[in-house]
């Protein structure tokens, strides 16, 4: 048969900033599938900020990466797993996969919702913003929210969500472009614009209630704007602090966390796994706010593997709305 | 009648460290009391870190200071209250206090009890120190705990509290006489004396199955180790953040809270008015604890209200072991 594969190491350990050749294109030719294994053809795969952290500590060098995906299967000896089944895999950058069926993840798509949409707002993404938000940040009715990076994958549903629940949202983001979708698509109240004002001083402006729920994927400046904005009993959930992954040793300062003391806040670090016990109700919620048309959502998608290293540096920059994904083949090719 | 009475005023915000010329001896006449008012003769007054933020903000200006007393009523005209009854009261920085009952709470002191206990262990100290751990921190039986200050009012009684409860105890501290003092006296696991030893090296050298709980009273370093030594789940009851108090802005940077992440720690700031509830069965558990022997204390008492800047400026360096109290008057003088 000989199919070729192709995937994606990481040849180097970022400093600072990832550039596209910390990672290494690789082709190698797909193996033949044992008994109770199957071969996927990967679809799309996630490149998320979780994983720069990962760069650092996680991955091995010269091996390659591991990412959400969803791929099809394009030859099963499982049971389990029969041809043309699409499968949510942890098995990304790489275009074909070999699972022995642990950690797929079988998906029966509904009628009307794209693909993609799977690996954002109805998948992890989607999950991690509404866990969050509500389980980790207890956020309750008519509440103040402040997000950040809301234009980004998790943001932006975080965000929505608050919005859907009768609370007042602000989000901050990097860019004009982005500003303008939040106010005017995702519907926000209030938009920061942080590389024209100072989050602080935004913050401040943007809030004249204060803050009741922090969702934070940003630490550093944005957290202590957030401290400084927050009303007592306030609680930050802390999904990622994405101000920190490019500097050495993965870290920004905070100065405001004496804050907590007298207003009584709480700060919790958590991962969707937290949650898993919501995901039912997850699922039930959120496909019908897609339906009603609650959730607007962003993409940005890259064409082909060796694109991946671009989407992880831009990820970075801030080059995406929404979720930044990569298409792996084309779902005409057959199956 | 015309008795004398002696009060500490602000006279400036301190710049950094308390000095003594911050503060202001007045001396006035205690005014007679009307119908409903009891005249207080001050006994002890509490002096306490979380007074330090006050002095920048909270505190007025030329007007007497407030903070944790025990007095004995010396004249009533309020049917509530008896000449002779013990009262504490938060009308500290005096030695004579008028009030018209609200806020006083009656002592029925037990024997073999001496008063200063119910300024520290069995006071707002105490309980601080019991719900923080308990309710904010979660304690386990069997964790393992880290307290900072640790042989300081809040820090020995949460110290020691854990060590009941069956858990491994590290402590901080800034002297080798408080150090022995942990150890030999009150029965630490480990000690960490802070100036002889960088907190992060020695905190990851007394805890080699990492930190479960940790008890906050300094922020800062204190805080950066501890969330470098953290286990999965780690909980952080923050109650002070002595480390910045002295700093412009009252703040010291923290640079690890990314660890909260992937930790899923919580941070949670607290004052003892949270968990009011809990005050009965710490009443009980306290007392009971006294009486085993299982809770040792101790108290650093200066003597006079113009001793008070002095106790105040001390307690930032660290003078102090265990509570620092100001006697007000001899408990001899006949009421």
């Amino acid at each position: 048969m000989s199919l070729k594969n192709r995937e994606i190491h990481l040849a180097r350990r970022p400093d600072g900033l990832p550039k596209p050749d910390d990672f290494r294109l690789v082709e190698t030719e797909v193996p033949d599938i044992a008994d109770g294994q199957v071969l996927i053809r990967q679809l799309y795969m996630s490149v998320d900020p979780a994983m720069r952290p990962r760069l650092t500590v996680g991955y091995e060098l010269d091996q390659v990466m591991a990412g959400g995906a969803l791929g099809r299967v394009e030859r099963s000896k499982n049971p389990d797993f029969a041809e043309g089944d699409l499968v949510r895999n942890q098995l990304g950058f790489r275009e074909y996969a070999v699972s022995d069926g642990r950690g797929l993840s079988k998906l029966a798509p509904e009628p009307g919702i794209p693909l993609t949409a799977y690996m954002s707002v109805l998948g992890g993404t989607g999950f991690t913003a509404y866990g969050g938000l509500l389980e980790i940040g207890g956020l309750k009715d008519g509440e103040q929210v402040f997000v950040s990076t809301a234009a980004g994958a998790v943001g932006s549903v975080a965000a929505q969500i608050a919005k859907i629940k009768g609370c007042y949202v602000i989000g901050s983001t990097g860019s004009a472009e982005k500003a303008a979708w939040l106010r005017d698509e995702a519907g926000l109240d209030a938009v920061i614009n942080y590389k024209e004002t100072p989050i602080r001083q935004g913050l401040k402006a943007a809030a004249p209630k204060g803050v009741d729920v922090y969702f934070d994927n940003v630490g550093g400046d944005h957290l202590d704007a957030a401290l400084a904005s927050m009303n007592t009993l306030g609680r930050v959930a802390v999904c990622g602090m994405i101000s920190g992954y490019n500097n050495p040793g993965a870290r920004t300062p905070v100065y405001n966390l004496s804050n907590i003391i007298y207003g009584r806040m709480n700060l919790r670090g958590f991962v969707a796994t937290d949650f898993m016990h919501l995901r039912p109700q997850f699922e039930t919620d959120m496909r019908q706010w897609l339906r009603e048309g609650k959730i607007k959502w962003r993409e940005t998608v890259l064409d082909g593997i060796a694109e991946a290293p671009h989407a992880m540096v831009g990820l970075m920059q801030g080059e995406n709305i929404g979720k930044m994904l990569v298409k792996l083949s084309e779902e005409e090719v057959p199956a």
